[in-house]
């Protein structure tokens, strides 16, 4: 048997990112705080956190605290069958990985209301929708939006619809790079803008253009930045259509080939012994993405 | 003397992405690109590349790119000076930190004119404003965004000015968390955003008012999605004035305690030998960042 308040302990300073809040929180001296989590390192024989500011867990930390939640989460549906457990302790915190476009775009609203009223809290992960799913198998989150289809063993997976992308640009740019009209040719000798190395999108739509090899691009790991980047004329790249309705409809943004879009399937990973909490934001994200979604 | 010959390889795997693109880009075989990564591994006697999909340098990897980036940018300079020598090659890769909220606002006006008229490709990576500064000292990165003022051995720093923010809610947030007006006390007890471990925004403001201590708080590492959550009512939060001045109008977005802004100081580290290039691109984003941003 574990001992919780040992794994406690870990929890609270990496959720508080420091052993003074951790300490304030469970009502402890920092130094009780301190002694738990070395006592914890003696019993698994291994570091759990590496001490810096803020303190951050180990690969073997990550584990523990992803046990944590789900012990947590289980603990939350029996407190709701047997009331008198409840101790009004503080609302549940999920950690998530979803890729940054979904988090730029419909995730907010589609959980917004879920969360105020199920006293959530969420500690959100951002990963590219091709990689999020590994810290499901890593066991460090207890659910992921991603563009994997099979589940990791343990987990469930729900379609949710898909991303729609289009290929823009500024206006000013086109101008620039394609005089002419937007050529094949042309658009291969253009720079792009790319999310980051796991990006493949913009190297997939050159390559349904029939444009194979290397191609000049700046890198923009970030939802925003990537729109502000295209907007400002440095490239062109693929944009969440969501994300850019205002910028479409005031013409910033021109597609560069009309209705060539590109649909990325997302998909909803979650732990199956996560508990009812789980279970219900699950039916809420697949009820919100019908609408917020592209269907096949 | 290096082997750039060996270095340029490693530099074109990681630019590319893989080993396929980088061949395309040198004209080699992708088994010779190969065989120069291995040659240069030899030589300095430990891994440079992690052999992951997409391939990832190692630290000393790391090391080795930024190295390579310093000599093509004098290069770029001499050039300049004996254009007998240009060879026609593929436009600079600038590598620059910066903090998500620059991204997500003045960072892309700023520097678009001169990126397309220079022919710069941004490499941006992605960093909170008190770690970015980290990435200068490991030698990762040419420039870094950050809110750190004393420039590392080798660069120089200037002030560009300072963010400004605002502790902002949405309009059903206030009415459900503050019916009786927004007191400390009821602050302190509703759920914040916080971006992540790194960001201590939030709590210096609660310090400001006089809480002392932890508080709930969801963590979104994505400044859209700070605004997102935000918004959809899920917690109030420190947000950038100059990423927000629609819901602000709109009154989508309302300030918690009127005329109460936080001021984050932003620098501009760049290495002191980074050519020519670095140093006009300096002037420009000072000349931008009067306008963008606040000065003291």
């Amino acid at each position: 048997m574990l001992d919780y308040k040992l794994l406690f302990a870990l929890a609270a300073v990496v959720e508080q990112a420091g052993f003074e809040r951790a300490a304030l929180v469970l009502g402890l001296s920092q130094s009780a705080v301190s002694q738990r989590v070395k006592l914890l390192e003696a019993r698994v024989g291994e570091p759990v956190l590496v001490r810096a500011t803020p303190p951050q867990p180990t690969a073997l930390g990550r584990r523990l605290l992803s046990h944590v939640q789900q012990v947590r989460l289980l603990e939350r549906d029996l407190q709701g069958q047997v009331p008198a457990l409840d101790d009004g302790g503080p609302p549940e915190r999920l950690r998530i990985s979803i890729n940054a476009d979904s988090l730029a775009t419909w995730w907010a609203p589609a959980v917004a209301d879920f969360c105020a009223g199920q006293r959530v809290l969420l500690d959100l992960v951002v990963e590219d929708q091709e990689v999020g799913f590994n810290r499901m198998r890593a066991g460090e989150v207890a659910a992921s939006v991603c563009a994997a289809e099979r589940p990791v063993a343990g987990a469930r997976s729900v379609p949710l619809g898909a991303m729609r992308y289009r290929a823009l640009a500024s206006p000013g740019f086109i101008a620039r790079h394609f005089p002419n009209g937007v050529t094949t040719a042309a658009l291969a000798r253009s720079p792009a803008v790319v999310f980051g190395p796991d990006d493949f999108l913009q190297h997939r739509y050159l390559e349904s253009l029939g444009v194979a090899g290397a191609f000049a691009h700046h890198l923009c790991p970030s939802s925003e930045g990537f729109v502000r980047l295209t907007s400002a004329g440095l490239g062109w790249g693929l944009v969440p259509e969501l994300q850019v309705s205002g910028e479409l409809a005031r013409g910033e943004l021109v597609e560069l080939l009309p209705e060539r879009p590109v649909d990325v399937p997302l998909y909803w990973h979650y732990w199956r012994n996560g508990g009812e909490l789980l279970r219900e934001l699950t039916g809420q994200l697949v009820r919100a993405a019908e609408q917020l979604l592209v269907r096949e």
